[in-house]
C-alpha cells in the first residue's frame, strides 16, 4: 500500500476539501470581479477535479510512482453567490445568481454562470431567520392571526419550508412557505414542543424582497368537507393537547430501568487516519469528504489494494406529501438540493449519536462575506459490532469456528426543520458496503378540526394530523470495479418447466443474465430475484471464470405516488425508476437535478443523463439506486417517530477468491460476562472462559 | 405487574420447559405400557395445555388472581419414540413409530398414535453416527472407493443428510442419503475442511436394516454433458485444491490490525429472570422455552401490562437445490423438521457468540433410554446497542435529544451438516419485534470435472461447484393483540388519477385496506407498499380512532421456484404465499407438516390449515410469515460463507397513543472517547463531554 506521505501536507490531495485558505483565495477572486456590488456568498466548496486527471493522479500514488513532478489537477472551488443590486450595485436592480468556478493555482475564475430566474439556489439558514422575521413583523400577518384566539400564554412559531412546486401563478420570484404553530410558553422551556399546536396559515414571503405576498389558508377538515375554505373555529387550538419530547417536560421523566452500556476500545480504534483524509481500515481503504450538497462522500474506495468504487454519495431524496387539500401539494422537500444540507447537518455529539471511540470530522461552511466558518464534528467515524460475522461447527469434532462482524461506520445527520435523517456508510470485513437511511424527527403535522378524520393522514394528536407523505432517496454509485470500464448486469432466477431433459424433476430454475447497453432507468423485480452486478468484463475470477464483480441489491421499495406529469412527479423524475446506469460525465452528482428548489421539472437530473442513451456496456458508468418509505403516521410516530430503517447492500460477487474475512481472528472478548439474570445486583457476572 | 413469585417454584408454570424429573415420569409411563419391548426414545418435551386452559390461567395471573386453588392447565409430555420389533419384541417384526402424550398429572398416556410407515419421524443424531458407520463399513462401497484414486494421505468422510423427497421406487422405507469427501489427514488436524474434496458418490442407507441399499453415482459434468452418466476420470479429487477455514490452517493466517471492542455492562443488564424462564425487560414480559423442533420460542409477550403475542416461533424452513441432474433433486433439507432441531442446536460459546452480559438458558434432550440429558447454552439472552432511537434538533434553540436504541436479543443457532443459521428475536423499547434470520456455514458442493461450468452453481474452489439454491424460511405468530380476537388487515398506497374535486394536484395517494375474511395464504406486493396489520377491532386508539393493531412486515423476496407439482413443491406448500393466515388450533405448529422427514406432499402443515377457509375476522388467528433467500452462490461465499441477514419487523400501529421509546433517558455514555485517529497509539482518547 502507497504511504500516504507519498503527498505533501503543503498540497492538498486531490481529493481533499478545500482548506479555509483556499476558501479565502477563491473568494477574493470573486469579490475583485465584482468591485462595486454586495456580494452574498451561499456556498464555497471544493469542485473535484475532472475524474480523468484525478484518475490519472490515483493510478500513479496507488503505483508508488507519485513525484514531486506528477502533474496534479487543477484546484478548484464552487462558488454560489447572489449579486445584490445585479452587477451594478444598484438596488433596483434585482439580484443575481451566480454559479463559479475559480481555479485556485490560476488565481482566475474560469468559468461563470448567471443562473437564469427560473431556477433557484439552495436555500441559506440566514434565509430562514429572514423569514421567520419578515411574518412576525408583517402588520397583515398580525391581523390574521387575531381571527382565532391562541390559548393564554401561548406565542407564535413560524417554521419556514421551501416553497416546493410553484404554481403557474408564482411565476419566477424566490418564494418560502411558512407553516405556523402555537407554543405554550408558560413552561418557560425553549424547547416546548408547539408541532403539538399547528395553526390553520401558511404565510408566503417572497425572500427577493423579503415581504409577505400572501396568507393561504388550508382546510382543517375532513373529507367529508371542501378541499379549500375554512371549517375551522376561532379557538382553533383550544381541542389540542400538549406532546412534550424534552426529557423534563415529560410527564412521567424517563423510564429508571435501563443500565448502562458502554463500548471500550481499550488499545483504540482499528481504523488509521493520515493525510487529512484517507482513512484505513481492516483492507479497505478510502478517503472522506464533506460538501454542503452531499454530506460525506467517500471517494477512492480500495480493498486490499484493489479499486471498488471511485466516489458514493447521496445524491438526493424527495419527500412529496399526499394530501390533496391546495396548498398542501407544495409540500415536497428536496433535503439534499433544497435544503443546503450542509447547513443542516448536525453536529455530532459524544456518545449519543455513537458508541466507542469516535472520530470526527470537521467541516468549513461559507459565510455571507464568503469567509470559511469552521463546522464541528459534522461527520463521524467510528467502530461496531455487528454480530456474528460468520461461523461453522463440526458436528464430528464439536470445534466451532466463529467470528465477530466488526463494522466501520461514516455517519452523519441532517434535520430539516422537524425531521432528520441518519446516514451511514458502512464498511465491513467481507468487503462489504452498506448505505443505511433512518428517518427520525417530527412528522409534519397540520391542524385538525375536532373530531375528524381523513384517508390522507392519521390523527396522531388531537386537533393534529400527520400527512401521508413518501420518502424517496437516491444514492449514487461511481463504481470502479478492478478499474474504470465497467458493465451492468441485471441477472434473474425463474422457474423452469419439468422437461425430461434439462429439468427431469422439476427443481432446476434458470438464471438469467442481462447485459444493460444503453442508459436507463430500470426497476427491481424481487420476486423473480432480479439483482444488479457492476462487472469488469475484462477481469475474470480465477476461480469461477466469471466477470469479476460487485453486487447492487438495493431494497424493493413502492416508488413515487404522485400522478404522472403532476408537479410533484415532474420535479422528482428520478424518483419513477429502482436503478439507473448512466455513462459517467464530470459534475452531474444530482439526481434531482441542479436545482430542485421551487424547480417546476427535474433538469439536469439523472433522467435527462439516461435520456441520452450512451452507450454503458464497458464504459465509465455510473450508478443511481432509488428506494424509499411510504410513511403512512401512526401514532407511535409522535411526537417523535422512533427511527425507521432502510439499507441498500454493495457486495462483492466473485470479486475475491473466497470469502474477504476468512482472516478474521475469532478471538474471544474478555469483556463478556455471564449473568443470572437478577436485575438488581451489580457486576453479578464472572468472567466467563475465552471459547477457542 | 404481577409479581412472578405468584406461581409458586414448586409447580412449574403452564408455559414451562418440562423438568428433568417430569421427562423421567413421562418415559416411565410409556416404558410400563411396553414391558417386553425395546423403545428408543426420540424426544420427550412439554406438549403445549391447549390454549384455551392457558388463557384462563393467564388471565388470573395478570388480573393477580392466582390462587392456590387456581385450576392449573395440565402437566403434558409428547414423546417420539420407536418400538423396536414391534409391540412383540420380535426382532423380525418392523420398528414401530409412535407420537404419544402424557398426562403427567395423572401419571398415564392419554393419547398415542401409530404412525404409518409413510411417514416418519426426525433423524436423531444416533442415526448420523449409524449412517457413517454402515456406510464406511460396508464392502461394496469400499469396493466403489476402489474406482477413484484418492490423493495420498487422504482419507475418507461421510456425511449423512436427509434422504429428501423419495423417488416413487423408493417406496416406504427409512433412507439417508450421504455425501463423500476426501479429507487430507496429513496436516494431522481434525478439522481440515473435507468439503473441498468433494466424491461423486452417495451411498443409500436403509435405516432400519442399517444396510447399503445402493450407491448413487452422480454426473460431475456442465450441461453440454447428460444430466445422468460418469464423466469424471478416476484421479476425481487431483484438480481439488485445499480452501481452509480454522485459523492455525489459514496459508497467510489471522489478520492482525483488528483492536478489542468490549462491550461493557458495569451494572449488569437491564432484564430480569424470574421463575425460571420469565423475562422482564423494558416493559416487556415474556417467558422463553427450547424445543427440538422449533427451538427458542416465546410466550405471552406483553409490553408494559399488554397483550401483544400468545406465542412466537420458527416454525420451519426449507432448503430445496436447483441442480438438475438426479440424485440432485432430492437435496431439499428441512432443517427444523428433518433435522430434530434440538439435535444440532450449537452450545453458544461466551464472548464468540455475543458480547456483553449473557445470560444462556440450558435445554434438555432425550437420550435413546429416555432420559433426559442436559445440554448447556442453547439460548442466549442479552442486550445490544443498534445505533440512534430517536432523535430531534430544534434548530432555533440548538437542542438536540436524542437516544440510544437499545435492544433485547433471544438467540439460538443450529447447525445441520455444512449449514448454519442463527435466528435472533429482538425486542426494542418502541415495543417493536424483529425476527432475524442469518445464514452462514459451508455451502453444500458436488464434484465438477476439471475446467467445466454449469448454469446450476459457481464453481467456488477447483474441482467444487456450488449449487443454486433456495432458504425459504416460516416464522408463526399467535397474536394477542389487546385480547385474542384479532383480524388480519391488508393495507395498500395505490396512486389516484388527477380529479378536480378529490385530487386537484395529482400529489394525493389512496390508502386502501382490505379485511381478510376467511384462512387464506396471501402474497406481498412491495410496489404498492402492500403491509399487514393485526388488529383488535373491539378497541380503538383513543387518539386515532382507529383499531389498536401491530404491524407484519416480512421481506418480499422471492417464493419457492420448484415447479408446481414437483416434489420439492409438494413437500414444501407453506413456500408458495408469502403470508398465511388462520384460525387457531391447538397443536398446528409446523407449516410444511408434522413429518417433513422423506415427505412426499406437505400434510398437516398450513397449506392444508389454510384450506379449511375458516373465518378469521375477529377470531383467534395465527399469522405465518414466509420469507427467503435464493441463494445462487458468490466464490465470496466459501469456503465459510459471511453472514447473510434477513428480518421480519412487528411493530405496533396505532398501539398505543404515542411512541413507545419517548421515555427513554438520553444519558451518554461515559465509554466513549475522542480519537485523532492514529492507529498505533493505546487509548490514545479523552473522555468526551457527556452531552445533554
Amino acid at each position: 500500500m502507497v504511504a500516504a506521505a507519498a503527498t505533501t501536507t503543503a498540497t492538498p490531495h486531490p481529493l481533499s476539501a478545500l482548506t479555509a485558505d483556499e476558501v479565502r483565495q477563491a473568494r477574493d477572486v470573486i469579490l475583485k470581479l465584482h468591485p462595486s456590488s454586495v456580494i452574498d456568498f451561499r456556498v464555497i466548496y471544493l469542485l473535484e477535479p475532472p475524474k480523468a486527471d484525478v484518475v490519472r493522479f490515483l493510478d500513479a500514488e496507488h503505483a508508488g510512482t507519485l513525484t514531486a513532478d506528477t502533474p496534479r489537477p487543477p484546484r478548484l472551488a464552487q462558488l454560489n453567490y447572489d449579486v445584490i443590486g445585479g452587477s451594478t450595485g444598484d438596488a433596483a436592480v434585482p439580484t443575481q445568481y451566480h454559479e463559479s468556478v475559480v481555479d485556485l493555482g490560476a488565481g482566475k475564475r474560469i468559468s461563470n454562470e448567471l443562473i437564469d430566474t427560473k431556477y433557484h439556489a439552495s436555500l441559506g439558514i440566514f434565509e430562514f431567520d429572514k423569514v421567520v422575521k419578515c411574518v412576525e413583523e408583517s402588520p397583515e400577518f398580525k391581523e390574521k392571526l387575531k381571527s382565532v384566539t391562541l390559548p393564554d400564554g401561548f406565542e407564535l412559531v413560524v417554521e419556514p419550508w421551501p416553497y416546493g412546486g410553484p404554481d403557474d401563478a408564482d411565476g419566477q420570484t424566490r418564494l418560502f412557505q411558512a407553516l405556523c404553530f402555537g407554543r405554550d410558553a408558560r413552561s418557560g422551556n425553549p424547547d416546548a414542543n408547539f408541532y403539538a399546536y399547528p395553526l390553520p396559515f401558511i404565510p408566503i414571503v417572497d425572500a427577493r424582497t423579503m415581504t409577505l405576498l400572501r396568507i393561504d389558508q388550508p382546510a382543517t377538515g375532513s373529507h367529508d368537507d371542501a378541499l379549500v375554505g375554512v371549517t375551522n373555529e376561532v379557538g382553533v387550538l383550544d381541542h389540542c393537547r400538549p406532546a412534550e419530547y424534552v426529557p423534563e417536560l415529560l410527564p412521567g421523566g424517563v423510564r429508571k430501568d435501563l443500565k448502562p452500556l458502554t463500548v471500550l476500545q481499550p488499545e483504540g480504534p482499528s481504523f488509521a487516519i493520515s493525510d487529512a483524509n484517507l482513512v484505513e481500515w481492516q483492507k479497505w481503504r478510502f478517503r472522506v469528504t464533506f460538501n454542503p450538497r452531499e454530506g460525506a462522500v467517500l471517494h477512492d474506495v480500495r480493498y486490499d489494494g484493489r479499486s471498488v468504487m471511485y466516489r458514493i454519495s447521496m445524491s438526493d431524496m424527495t419527500v412529496p406529501y399526499a394530501d390533496p387539500r391546495p396548498p398542501f401539494h407544495r409540500k415536497q422537500a428536496f433535503d439534499f438540493g433544497d435544503g443546503g444540507l450542509g447547513n443542516c447537518v448536525n453536529n455530532l455529539t459524544l456518545g449519543c449519536d455513537c458508541l466507542g471511540v469516535i472520530k470526527y470530522f470537521d467541516g468549513l461552511l461559507t459565510k455571507p462575506d464568503g469567509s470559511p466558518e469552521p463546522t464541528k464534528n459534522v461527520v463521524c467515524l467510528h467502530e461496531q459490532d455487528n454480530g456474528i460475522n460468520w461461523k461453522h461447527t463440526n458436528w464430528r469434532t464439536g470445534r466451532a469456528v466463529v467470528t465477530r462482524r466488526r463494522e466501520l461506520v461514516v455517519q452523519y445527520i441532517l434535520t430539516l426543520a422537524n425531521y432528520e435523517y441518519v446516514f451511514a456508510f458502512i464498511l465491513d470485513q467481507a468487503a462489504g458496503i452498506t448505505l443505511e437511511a433512518r428517518a427520525t424527527g417530527i412528522v409534519s403535522v397540520v391542524n385538525m378540526d375536532a373530531g375528524k378524520t381523513a384517508p390522507w393522514g392519521n390523527i396522531v394528536n388531537p386537533g393534529t394530523i400527520a400527512q401521508n407523505h413518501q420518502h424517496i432517496f437516491c444514492l449514487r454509485l461511481d463504481p470502479a470495479v478492478d478499474g474504470h470500464a465497467n458493465t451492468l448486469v441485471q441477472e434473474e432466477s425463474l422457474p423452469a418447466a419439468v422437461d425430461p431433459a434439462t429439468n427431469p424433476n422439476g427443481n432446476f430454475y434458470h438464471v438469467k443474465t442481462t447485459t444493460i447497453t444503453e442508459s436507463a432507468g430500470l426497476d427491481l423485480d424481487p420476486f423473480n430475484n432480479r439483482v444488479f452486478k457492476i462487472q469488469n468484463k475484462s477481469k475474470k475470477n480465477p476461480v469461477s471464470g466469471k466477470p469479476v464483480g460487485y453486487k447492487v441489491a438495493g431494497p424493493p421499495t413502492q416508488l413515487l405516488l404522485a400522478a404522472p406529469g403532476s408537479i410533484q412527479s415532474n420535479r422528482a423524475l428520478f424518483a419513477r425508476h429502482h436503478l439507473w446506469v448512466t455513462k459517467h460525465k464530470d459534475d452531474e452528482l444530482y439526481a434531482g437535478g441542479r436545482w430542485t428548489m421551487m424547480s417546476r421539472h427535474e433538469v439536469g437530473g439523472v433522467s435527462d443523463a439516461a435520456a441520452r442513451k450512451d452507450k454503458v456496456d464497458d464504459e465509465d458508468i455510473v450508478l443511481w439506486s432509488v428506494f424509499g418509505l411510504t410513511h403512512n403516521p401512526r401514532v407511535e410516530d409522535w411526537p417523535v417517530m422512533p427511527v425507521e430503517m432502510i439499507q441498500v447492500h454493495i457486495t462483492p460477487s466473485d470479486f475475491f477468491t473466497g470469502n474477504p474475512a476468512l482472516d478474521v481472528p475469532s478471538n474471544a472478548d474478555i469483556g463478556s460476562k455471564l449473568t443470572d439474570g437478577g436485575c438488581c445486583s451489580a457486576a453479578n457476572g464472572t468472567n466467563g472462559t475465552n471459547g477457542h
